[in-house]
């Protein structure tokens, strides 16, 4: 038992992850409460020298080495960040965690039930028992959140961005599906409506946790 | 099963492995085989990728990220270079594989049951029952191979050498408990001796098999 709060955000592309994990951050911080600010994959030292193999376009892993890179970076961002941090007290805010993984790797591109147990499988190696406090699914349309995704980013990061529509369409299932099958810690947060609104339903849950 | 052969060199640092490995390549295209020549950690243009990440000496990775890393790029050389070879019917020759690690990461530091399981597991997930048909465990004096290996490298790639001699002794236990688990594919020879007898050792074994 850690004593502070993981919170992870999962949700495709353009989502609104990143402005909503910030407000979030702030109004944490406003309260006096210690907050973390990290990110997946990468958020430690060592971990975001991983990152460049996982997101820049010209990687062109088959999927289970793709999976074993990411549980790699998992793995020294838990050990050397997001447990010593917990351990603190602090409130850790993770953009992407797990579910991501599980999402794009193990649903996005096709249903492959054996990779999707070799994933939870690594999870297990990994990190045991360990499962975020509480996990919000920014849900959005895809063609509306590539749309913003690829108007902000340059040539760099947009691997994911590249692919077609239909797998990102997967991809918003995906979350649905583990949203639904573990509905206690993860809540789908509807994101046609304005910033201030989603976030005020983000705080709203928050609340009951710290 | 595959055509071709798959033949692995193992062993301490400065064992002879890359000379055996020229001098057996040599003998077996002057015999008009096919051969490739390999290595690890990477070997294929993505896990060569990987490499700089496990060979440097400001790597600081906690040992089950260590060998998630290793897996990565050993899952990557299987597919894109390991099999598609030995499928065309080659005789792939490679310097360090699995052996290498189940003796640094699993043995050498401590005697850790438990990394040792997830190894084992992280490489029935990666390659199947897949095995080297051969493998040659290059055994030497710690202190002799050390000597070699440091005289050679420079500063660059040395992390492994820069530990203490105690870890070279249980990795040369390891690799000679490796060889007694698995003898039928494992061979160990003694290298205090000339190149040549070392390599005519080396030839009469595999003349078993080619």
């Amino acid at each position: 038992m850690m004593a502070g709060l993981f919170i992870t955000f999962e949700g495709g592309e353009g989502s609104g992850k990143t402005t909503q994990i910030r407000l979030l951050a702030q109004a944490l911080e406003s309260m006096g409460k210690s907050v973390l600010l990290t990110r997946e994959p990468g958020g430690s030292e060592g971990a975001e020298k991983i990152r460049p193999l996982l997101v820049c376009g010209n990687a062109n892993w088959d999927a289970l080495t793709e999976v074993l890179l990411f549980s790699a970076a998992r793995r020294d961002h838990l050990v050397n960040k997001i447990w010593p941090a917990l351990k603190e007290g602090k409130i850790v805010l993770c953009d992407r965690f797990a579910d991501s993984t599980l999402a794009y790797q193990g649903y996005g591109r096709k249903d492959d039930k054996e990779l999707q147990q070799k994933l939870m499988d690594l999870y297990q190696m990994i990190a045991g028992d360990f499962r975020p406090d509480l996990t919000f699914i920014l849900d959005v349309e895809p063609e509306i959140g590539l749309k913003r995704s690829c108007d902000r980013l340059g040539n760099n990061e947009r691997r994911f961005e590249d692919m077609d529509i239909q797998f990102h369409q997967n991809l918003r299932q995906a979350f649905l599906k583990i949203a639904q099958q573990d509905s206690q810690r993860c809540h789908v947060i509807q994101t046609n409506r304005s910033v201030d609104d989603i976030h005020q339903d983000i705080m709203e849950i928050v609340k009951q946790y710290v």
